[in-house]
């Protein structure tokens, strides 16, 4: 295999410095203004971009239009009517002509009129000369009358430059006189992966294997900007194969994108090939995620038999790891589209919010830190995600992120952070959080509120039982799952609560029994039968992390059992949730790991059962009278929930949904 | 012509009432509930709504994955590897044993490897044996590698039901081994315009003509809320015919949507043929604008031949008035494609303002008033915008809406209201709210500004010289249109600006010089040559509000030439922009109207020159040093700018962007 090989090019330069190269290397090159516009149908321009300002070519009312059914008449007419002394008009019909003529809405005033009087107001009168009508009060010139030019007057503004059309400027565009309108071209944008190691979603994988899914998400970014983007096959990572592709693909388009093989590794090429092809203006930007970016324009060659001059495009290489993909598509392609567009840079809404966790950031970086938010009670707070670039699911279950800037080596908890929203801000009065002990069970309500409830959303952070009876004490969460089991009473929860939340009047309500066991590779090849199999020197455990109700219920059963954490293999290391030790026991990782029955079942592993315990949720007493967590409570007391619940396996559900205690807490 | 005659349905019932009766109607008909499934590709799948929740299949990473490029090991391995006791490693390769084995990031760890040392931390050495390489500290497990299922673990929840698909979660879907997903299909919704006097856009038109825009309204709003739209040509007002095509796009349609003859008129048809067709629940709701609506559930007999049977299909009458269209669309077509999807009901955000003036509402209704907003120091200002139903520019121009609660008789100037907001929230910081007189220069600015710093726009309300003086001395605008002549000087806005706004210091910026006259028809038939011809019994004039410069300019001249008021036919008669003006005098409502050249110019109509005035600019001193204004002073110092203000004919630029007089106020 290649040595590791450094690219002289690699950097660090601030994102700030990285824009301002990249908009002077576009200026520079003529391609930084907004693109020219097209004509499109007024049906086809919804969403658009006006490429210039739109007149009104007509006014509208085109004429002076009755905005009541009734009888048109000149105002000067109807001086001097009274109840004591009504007045009568003849009305006016085809050939014969009067001073009143009937006019449904909408209906041009006849020459003369300039007022309407309601149908109801006036009384027919049939007399030997025709038809009359007898008035009993003055009316105000344009009475009911829509003038000519109410709407829009021929010649005003009606839409400005740069303008992204609603609904109802369609409409307007229509009423002013125009069939199609100039909007901005959508910027063609050509995105090429490159990976030798790529293959596509749904294929059978095998070790070093990675699924090509980043063309997808910037696809669908670029497209929710406005523009157009085309998918290129997957190259392997080949110099000359990429360089000829991508040279192909600025030909007919205004933005190429490489995705992968931005850094410095040997089969990383992207910074050569734009040095080669044009000028590299910056690789490696100082954000994290997302370092390994380049920013480049190629050159194109003219073409002396067409007389073409060379033609400049702007090219972009974004890192591959999903979450720095995403991240750095969304900084640099982002503006970059919007500026085609002549639309200002998409701003997220912010909400501030108080951090539940202490965040250590690297000085040299700006950080993009993904947060879960949740209002509880009338705090918004933010808990960060786990995960590095490589887990796109930190960026899914976020709703929000906060930017940590250079320079500030990180947050306290409770620490006053800004938060920039990847979901509606009025969603957030909507989402539940959860903070606490994982079950497969909390995947399941959360489906459920989200089917019966649109809108409605269950946001768990998984830190463990301990952990979450902390966050309620801190006011960070609604509820908290919770499987401790005091060792002195052998009851779950309660002793924990009384100690932990001193101060909070809760209800402990019960939810499921789940089996806790140990989970083996499929056939238990090592013939693991009880704990005490955890002290053989040939059996390697893997743990859950300190504080987890799991945890505590192993730690118990060893003191027991008499047997020293120190002489299991494997003690120290720790997952943070059922499923991920389950992997680890499929993987090969370990022999095998505390757990419960349904993460065993869910990648097809054996079970060695131990134990039956109790998840509970603890909710404290203002949480669980609130309208907001009533849409919870209602399913967790549904029958069918239940059925549900028990259908995974090793799961009962004696208790679910009955107030197990409630506990007071002292006054403060 | 036909009497008008009342539908024995219309009533007038709360819109929440009508919204209960709506839902409960349609959870009857079994139609209330989310739309099933479809299954889309990943790249047809963004923007759309899973309907059912999306599970990992496979875990990501599926293997133990190489985080760094470097030396794969067994952590094992290197225990007791120092500075001083480096320790030795084989290096493996194809078809040799090894303990240590060069990995890229992303590779495979190869079986009993468990962390990776990065390649800057080794020595590599060349022995008799082949190469290894030297270490100098331990490693722990698990150290630089992405182990199996860091991002998901097989069988976990990714993403719920009823969830609107991000980029994101496109990748995420792919990752986690899913080629299409089961989205809800897009509800189809037939668009029925009815009206025998519609035209489409761009006819030639006769009086009485009404320009069909409602339909492009409507299905920009559907696509918009994530619907299939089809709009069906439109039909005269015809009972048989519509109600033939009623049947027929039920046939095809989630939902049919009839525009217009939703009321009680003579040629309104819709509340009969639902009668006829299935339920008519509602007729009349309690809303301005927007009263008559209808909403029904139709009944297609079954086909025995098919056994197919009775379908039922809801309908919705809207109203024929640009605004109550658009504003009944959203309010009952918005949440009822929102319950199909799955979705929650489409919140805008919203903004507390103080409204600057009174507003007076109809008790009985719930009302939607439209307003211009703009942030002016720290407040928010709302502006109530004039225009009843048939004024769609009132809706284009609006930045948000009041809802004034049924019951409410209105609001006082300043009070504090809730403002559902028509554009997002961060450009109202990007907003320069000019409250004042009327120029078409202002619109020509406006242009500019959105032009050449895209996202910032200029909000004018027209109240008059006076009125934007009034404006600013109650902080509400951040400049004003100002042409008020002093008679006693013959100087413009010095001593206005004294009087109106002692306390705040000022900048009177010059902007333009503009002829001021009489705008009479083409030909000038009555022969009007100056103001005494308004004195003349056969001559019928229109006027500009009071508080208007204009209007100030015309006293004075009329006084000069001491020509009662009195004796001006239509003195009383006001229009608050020149282009009204002007689009009176053309329409023949009045023989003549004072105003600037460029209006009759405008509407090629003729012009009897009587001044030229001067429009300054008011600003006070903290809006004119501030970075929000920034942009529109460049432009107004453009060059290029003043050129195309003089191109419009009847300009003239001599002090444009040049400080008059600095105004410095008295200390509160």
């Amino acid at each position: 295999m290649a040595q590791h090989k450094h690219s002289p090019y690699l950097e660090d330069i601030p994102l700030a410095e990285a824009l301002a190269r990249w908009r002077a290397a576009l200026a520079a090159a003529g391609l930084a203004g907004p693109l020219p516009g097209e004509w499109v149908t007024l049906e086809a321009a919804a969403g658009r971009v006006t490429a210039e300002p739109v007149w009104a070519r007509i006014s509208s009312p085109h004429y002076h239009a009755a905005a009541m059914d009734g009888y048109a008449v000149a105002a000067e007419d109807t001086r001097g009517a009274s109840e004591a002394q009504p007045l009568r008009l003849a009305v006016g019909a085809a050939g014969c002509a009067g001073r009143a003529f009937y006019v449904d809405t909408g209906d041009p005033l006849p020459p003369g009129a300039n007022a309407v009087i309601m149908v109801e107001d006036v009384q027919p009168v049939q007399t030997a000369d025709g038809a009359e009508i007898e008035i009993l009060a003055p009316v105000a010139p344009w009475q009911h009358v829509r003038p000519m030019g109410e709407d829009m007057v021929a010649t005003e503004l009606i839409l400005p430059a740069n303008h992204r059309l609603r609904p109802q400027d369609i409409g307007a565009a229509a009423g002013a006189g125009h069939t199609r309108l100039n909007v901005r071209r959508r910027p063609r944008i050509a995105i090429q992966p490159t990976g030798t190691e790529l293959v596509a979603p749904g294929s059978d994988l095998k070790p070093g294997d990675i699924v090509e899914y980043n063309s997808l998400v910037i696809a669908a970014m670029v497209t929710e900007w406005g523009g157009l983007p085309t998918r290129l096959s997957p190259l392997a990572d080949d110099y000359a194969a990429i360089r000829d592709r991508v040279l192909e693909a600025a030909a007919t388009h205004d933005l190429v994108i490489v995705n992968a093989g931005s850094s410095a590794g040997s089969e990383d090429f992207t910074a050569r090939i734009v040095a080669e092809l044009g000028e590299l203006l910056v690789h490696g930007i100082a954000i994290r995620p997302g370092h390994p970016v380049i920013l480049g324009i190629l050159t194109l060659p003219g073409d002396a038999a067409s007389l073409a001059e060379a033609r400049r495009v702007p090219i972009i290489g974004l890192p591959g790891y999903p979450v720095s993909t995403a991240l750095t598509c969304e900084l640099l392609v982002g503006p970059t589209v919007a500026a085609w567009l002549g639309r200002p840079e998409a701003e997220r809404p912010t909400v501030e919010a108080a951090l539940t966790r202490k965040v250590v950031s690297p000085q040299g970086d700006e950080e993009f830190l993904r947060v879960t938010l949740g209002q509880v009670g009338e705090r918004i707070v933010a808990t960060p995600l786990p995960g590095g670039s490589g887990v796109l699911m930190s960026l899914v279950r976020a709703d929000g992120i906060v930017r940590i800037p250079r320079g500030d080596q990180g947050y306290e908890p409770g620490a006053a952070v800004t938060v920039h929203l990847l979901r509606a801000p009025e969603a957030l009065r909507r989402t539940i959080v959860a903070i606490g002990s994982h079950d497969l069970t909390l995947d399941l309500l959360a489906d459920e509120l989200g089917q019966r409830y649109p809108g409605h959303t269950l946001s768990s952070a998984n830190v463990g039982s301990l952990g979450g009876l902390l966050a309620l004490a801190r006011g960070e969460a609604h509820l908290a799952g919770s499987h401790l089991l005091d060792e002195a009473t052998g009851d779950y929860n309660t002793a924990y609560i009384r100690r932990l939340l001193p101060q909070t009047p809760v209800v402990l309500l019960g939810f499921v029994e789940r089996e806790q066991g140990l989970i083996v590779p499929r056939g238990n090849p090592k013939g693991i039968r009880s704990l005490s199999d955890l002290a053989r020197p040939d059996v390697t455990f893997i743990n859950r992390q300190r504080g987890a109700g799991t945890r505590v219920l192993l730690d118990f059963r060893l003191r027991q059992a008499d047997i020293s954490p120190r002489v299991v293999q494997g003690y120290e290391r720790q997952e943070f949730t059922h499923l991920a030790v389950a992997a680890a026991v499929a993987s090969g990782a370990a022999d095998c790991g505390m757990g419960i029955l349904a993460a065993a079942r869910a990648l097809d592993l054996d079970f060695v059962p131990l134990d039956h315990e109790r998840y509970d949720l603890v909710i404290p007493e203002r949480f669980y009278e609130s309208a907001l967590l009533a849409p919870l409570l209602a399913i967790i007391r549904d029958p069918a929930f239940a059925a549900r619940v028990e259908a995974l396996g090793g799961y009962a559900t004696p208790a679910i949904g009955r107030v197990l205690d409630r506990l007071p807490g002292a006054p403060g």
